[in-house]
């Protein structure tokens, strides 16, 4: 069952900032792209209709260690892996590792926790078990890749 | 009856790219920013549960002229005119002005047409008239002050 | 000689508003990645070092014609056409279409007026001719494509 | 010595997402625009000249914890603590409140830690000292402030 998946990515000019580098902020929005690219790849949109239930994913927990910086046009590989499913919530690690001519450098680390949220009648967010058909379709890396 | 606004904003450094100035896709959320405001200015939410009838404002033609740049911390001035209020859009006009020491320099000029639209039972947007409500708040900015 | 380019990408969440489409500032995204990727093909990156003379392309013009909403997840191809070059200007256009299981459906029209600058010695930026590495490789689409 | 500040902002349009509430990413930014405001307040810019030594401040981490979603033009609160100053490194604590008509409710925590930079003569950015003038003038939260 799939526990990882990759995508790559080159920084855009408006990812950018005065320093040259790419702000802090955009390697979250390249976390949320490897997520839904994951979920597009187990044959489910993020934002599903294809489900019984509908139910959303927000954010309770996003964190970011940032190593080196990437720079205008850099090609950059995001892997994504599952760290741990809950009942509830699914917890991701990523890598970021800057491609080129040598072999990848890792550039950043980062993490999500993602909560299972249905709306009720009044249209207010609440906690639900991940619907089946996901749950079964995904599963922790093992720990050596987690390292 | 109010046929201008006008919002102060600071560039902020998450704005910049790597040329040093303001991205310039930014103005365009300047531009909205300064809508918004208007609205709320006349005692309505651009996206109100006020109105008997639901409406939405979906833009269907933007552009900007760029004359000098915006830089990190620049405090700016957009002002909102009224170009133009029709049956069914709105035409806005945009000046942004950087603030300082010394008088207000021009830098930019915009230009925004939204159209007034309600969503039929399908969930497609469709033009509908203005809501008298509102199209009885605005009027045009008298011709001196758009040239 | 190049005179058009396309380049093909999907709707990101983050770009996405509370209207539950593509935010209309990321059109003006789309376009400077399209452009971006056209001077790759010809050889160069944007922010070249490759130049005897040290360039950069600020944007003097935008705009855009919305037809059709783009959403979540949506692949969309950004074609973009040299309209003119001129002796320090080059004024693109752009059609924005969304790919799917039909044929391509048109969504958007576009266009970029950028200027090339240098700086001069007190770090100000100052029209110049296009370099002729870059001029000699550019040439305007046919009449009949940019209708 | 200063060990907090406040600003207050409305979350915009362009700062929602199809979900109908702020993007996760642009709390980030929020972050930051109160850490660079709080320099203001001590009479810096963080992207200064007016120090002997040229510094920058690039991100070494960042997190924050999601507890209640903020929406279109909902007022916030964001407050930061200084955790910690250390040698090259600053750690910031926020807190999202969301005013209105009742007691501001916390919304979400997040956490900054900066690095004190300069570039060498490669323009490699190393870790620096502080500048004494702006140590000086920052201090470390009471315990209680930062429960």
């Amino acid at each position: 069952m799939p526990c990882e998946f990759k995508i790559t990515r080159r920084v855009e000019f408006s990812e950018t900032d005065m320093a040259g580098i790419m702000h802090f902020s955009n390697f979250f929005r390249f976390m949320e792209t490897a997520e839904h690219a994951f979920f597009r790849s187990l044959g489910y949109s993020i934002h599903t209709t294809q489900l019984a239930a509908q139910v959303g994913w927000p954010r309770v927990h996003a964190e970011c260690d940032y190593k080196k910086p990437l720079r205008f046009e850099d090609e950059v590989e995001v892997q994504l892996l599952v760290r741990e499913i809950k009942e509830r919530t699914i917890h991701y690690a990523f890598v970021f590792r800057k491609l080129g001519p040598h072999s990848p450098e890792e550039t950043a680390r980062g993490a999500l926790v993602v909560a299972c949220v249905s709306k009720d009648a009044d249209g207010k967010m609440k906690a639900v078990p991940i619907p089946r058909e996901i749950a079964d379709k995904i599963e922790a890396a093992p720990q050596e890749k987690l390292a």
